[in-house]
């Protein structure tokens, strides 16, 4: 079995640094973008402006051994598990957000308001649904 | 930089066969449970009875080069690019399910209507919140 992870492309942010980094997705946050790799571009068949997706990618440098931690902003909070906390700090540091698309053009999607650092490596995307996606959507069907 | 995967245990379901596997996480499924290596129960500190988590897990056995493929159940529809669908079948074959833990007992979370095969691998669990956290929706297509 191939558990391998492949990269399909990069997340442009304004974020150079780690300090800059927002701690959470914002819907009117700054243009940012999903560049895919260009022999990705054909995955993207069906994706439309306006519609929700989850965007996968990793987060790098960081510690992947913490068993607790805590929570952001808290230096003086409890000791928290790892899998209770978004931190990027865990076994495996996929990041998951909900973005609307703003754009498309060939291999680049549009988006506002990431939360990770310019050149991100991006896994996946997915069209948000379900229980997934935010309660202000239509109904289905609509 | 290190970007293998760490497996933390595994997914019981009721499901052998992916014929057997429903196609969408059901909130009043069967019992099914997140069984994490012993090392990584300490991780789930924190974490109660009645909260959604967002669950992350591993598919195994399927196509990871398709651009194009139909929607499931409609092998008459158009072609539809891979990341324009929630098929298992893509680049990095992570499953996303939110659920809500019915119980916790060491390193052992009690979760109801899971939609993998038993045993599958499951790579990260983690608070739902703001945009993931889902008022009631029922699945697309209950």
């Amino acid at each position: 079995m191939n558990t391998e992870l492949r990269f399909i492309g990069r997340i442009e942010t304004p974020y150079e640094t780690l300090d800059a980094c927002p701690k959470n997705i914002r819907p009117d946050g700054p243009p940012c973008a999903l560049v895919l790799e260009p022999d990705y571009a054909e995955y993207l068949t069906g994706l439309e402006v306006g519609q929700e997706i989850l965007v996968l990618y990793w987060f790098e440098d960081v510690d992947r051994s913490l068993a607790l931690q805590r929570r952001f902003g808290a230096p003086e909070g409890p000791l928290l598990g790892t899998f209770a906390l978004r931190s990027p700090n865990r076994p495996n540091p996929i990041g998951i957000g909900t973005l609307t698309i703003q754009g498309i053009d060939g291999n680049r999607i549009e988006i506002r308001g990431m939360d990770c650092l310019n050149g991100t490596m991006l896994l996946d995307i997915k069209p948000a649904m379900g229980p997934d996606k935010l309660a202000s959507i239509p109904p289905v069907g609509s």
